[in-house]
């Protein structure tokens, strides 16, 4: 569309505000219209990443996520109400863009990765252009936060959501040489389960807020109960070559 | 060790220099003495990235792979090279942290994930005190050079080396929802054989040189020869959930 802003993607990295990119920090830092995500009632952890590097006259957008606690995740009137919000989301930034105006969207760890910068990036690249500005992922946060190498010589890496069933996770972590578990609020006695068939547990490590305040990290065997909060993984380190 | 320096694993993202981290640049443009590996006779790439923030007046310590392109990569005698070439950089950074040097060791992308900073940590992380920064991942800076959301809703990711065996990549990959395959080079016949039988051929991207000068994506289908340099990918998304 001619006359038409930009709308950039921009990966903040895994939490810690200094793990921001140059560049990240130059277009956060230019931007005079920011959006990002947000649950209902709750500061935007996006926004708090991106705080000192904002303008301080921008405008945000906040796109605040349907509440949805109550119902289950698989649910029609779940995915039609996430499918409504991201639709609306889109069309704010869409006017936005159209007067010509160039918006910074603010993205947790590497838009691309489960990212939910996605859901807007395939509904407007058609009509927009879009810039996307790559981020450490939260689980490359983890790994350098649990102090752990991850892949070594010719490991594979299986990165894998706890949401899956249990002989789906099951399968899926037995061919992995390292792996990565995300997704765990709620599923985390089936992921013990699995682990503890696989005998993974006494190389896995539970890191919660990697790279952020309040970070925890301790081996999984010394993980007592069955909770763990959204920004939280299990690390299974790869065993590889090392010469 | 009382009054010894402290060694920093530095991640330096998938090439552009403007993807390093705000806290990347502090510590490479604080640091006296800068570490960095590079094969004979070439300019090592890590330092290449961190060129725009290196003091002036740092010393640098080249760290030169041996040469090894006779040999077979399996081979003990390879191996052994490799060993003894990671045993003596460690002792050469290991005397610096010994008088009080505080060393920058530059790694590309992010140390923790197939990085050659990894062989140096285990043989030191006894004796000094090491600190790891982590970095925008080759691949995360592949996923947003091609503009390909990677990863949806309960996707998994699977990285796999495109060195393993045919029988043992296939097996990787029909597993996979999203994949990524790394170390094309010499590998890349096998490869197309497997993405053919599995389907996946439409679906992929070749990605070379990412994020760098002479980048280079295409479809996979239209990768008409078998060669690919070292900085090359081939990506597959994922096709999971999206409301």
């Amino acid at each position: 569309m001619t006359g038409a802003g930009v709308l950039h993607g921009v990966g903040l990295g895994p939490g810690d505000p200094e793990l921001i990119t140059v560049k990240a920090a130059r277009l956060v830092g230019s931007a005079r219209f920011v959006a990002y995500f947000a649950k209902a009632g709750r500061n935007s952890h996006a926004r708090t990443i991106a705080r000192p590097y904002l303008r301080p006259d921008c405008q945000e957008i906040a796109l605040a996520y349907p509440m949805t606690t109550e119902r289950p995740f698989y649910s029609v009137d779940y995915v039609e109400a996430l499918r409504r919000f991201y639709e609306e989301s889109a069309e704010r930034l869409a006017n936005l863009l159209a007067q010509g105006r160039d918006v910074a969207l603010l993205c947790e760890g590497d838009p691309m990765f489960y990212g939910s910068f996605m859901h807007i990036f395939v509904r407007l690249e058609q009509r927009f252009r879009i810039e996307i500005c790559a981020g450490v992922s939260g689980m490359s946060g983890c790994f350098a936060a649990a102090r752990a190498p991850m892949t070594w010589g010719d490991d594979t890496l299986t990165v894998v959501p706890a949401t899956l069933d249990e002989a789906g996770l099951e399968r899926r972590l037995a061919e992995a040489d390292a792996a990565v578990v995300m997704k765990l609020g709620g599923n985390f006695a089936k992921l013990r389960r699995v682990l503890t068939r696989l005998g993974l547990v006494h190389r896995a490590i539970y890191v919660e807020r990697g790279t952020m305040a309040g970070e925890r990290i301790i081996p999984f065997c010394e993980k007592l109960d069955d909770t763990a909060p959204y920004f939280a993984m299990v690390l299974a380190p790869g065993k590889g070559r090392r010469p």
